[in-house]
């Protein structure tokens, strides 16, 4: 098309395949750049490139990690507790729950979920290494928080049929209303969770 | 904070600065670029890089070119009426008007609009450049292209005054109803721009 010069075009082909940007959406970001300072434009490639070169993967819980930093910090820090396992699909999780400081144990990142309709096997998740550190020993209790949805609830349901040889408890994160929501307007299958997720009111 | 590594966190920052793109989506940007390949994130990265390198802008009409590409293709076109100029705020406003095929003559971009708020004085637009053509002669027409709001309509009233005593006409683009939109719903400021804009129905 006239006008549209070839280093605009690609950078806003390179934008639209990102997630949930659009050409419209692309077309907004790639005269933004334009119009930035050459200096922001760099930060943000090497910040591009950097990711890919400075980061690893954790050799025991499989999290991200710096190049060079392996265990990761959570896994090498000696004041969490090592007996407490909480399993998760992607490392924002953990961010997530570390968000939280409900949980002072370790963690698992499988990197995904099963997913059939996707062809995602367990052999396609970071499976192997859980059940490594479960046959280890010293596990007393792994925490299955992969999400709530049909593929979780499905990776869920094997990896606590593979652990539970292994390990004293695996346990399900709850799920039910969520807080400051409205029981009127909760869907039927959390509903049913939270009714079947029912627990004595302490005195 | 526990498990955001540096060059995550660095992507994260940097993807925020974007228009439009919050932390929440930055995120989710920043765990794409991790799970895709190296190749996807140095394309984008290199296509970061050369928009900033390959970019110049036409010395006739202050659009976009191809760095070494001076006058832009469509300056150089022997095919385009070179007596109407067509003046717009953006590149993309070019784009936009190339599209419907209607237009046949030469461009102006200005690289913004009048905008006292912002602190945006003609003086910061390529208004001495499009000044320059209309002086040079041989311009019958300019059709003032900005956008139908405040800054644009400043600019086109601005322009209008500064170009008259060298061309014989100055235009602007029609404002109206919408094509496919609803009376009903149009707003006051549209539907008075549209009766004082009401033209002899041809037989």
């Amino acid at each position: 098309m006239a006008g549209l010069i070839a280093p605009v075009a690609r950078l806003i082909e390179e934008f639209s395949k990102l997630p949930g940007i659009g050409t419209k959406t692309a077309q907004r970001l790639t005269y933004h750049v334009l119009r930035a300072s050459t200096d922001d434009a760099r930060a943000l490639a090497a910040a591009l490139i950097g990711i890919k070169e400075n980061v690893a993967y954790c050799s025991v819980c499989c999290n991200i990690t710096e190049a060079g930093v392996d265990p990761c910090d959570l896994c090498a820090d000696p004041r969490r507790e090592s007996g407490r396992i909480c399993v998760v699909e992607e490392p924002l999780d953990v961010l997530a729950i570390e968000r939280t400081g409900e949980f002072r144990g370790r963690y698992h990142v499988l990197h995904g979920a099963i997913s059939p309709i996707d062809g995602i096997g367990p052999e396609r998740l970071r499976t192997r290494e859980l059940l490594s550190r479960a046959t280890a020993g010293g596990i007393e209790e792994v925490i299955l928080a992969t999400n709530p949805n049909l593929e979780g609830e499905a990776t869920a349901m094997y990896l606590a049929d593979l652990l539970r040889p292994h390990v004293a408890s695996v346990t399900r994160i709850a799920r039910g209303l969520p807080v400051g929501g409205d029981l009127e307007y909760a869907d039927d299958v959390t509903l049913i969770r939270s009714l079947q997720g029912r627990r004595a009111v302490e005195r």
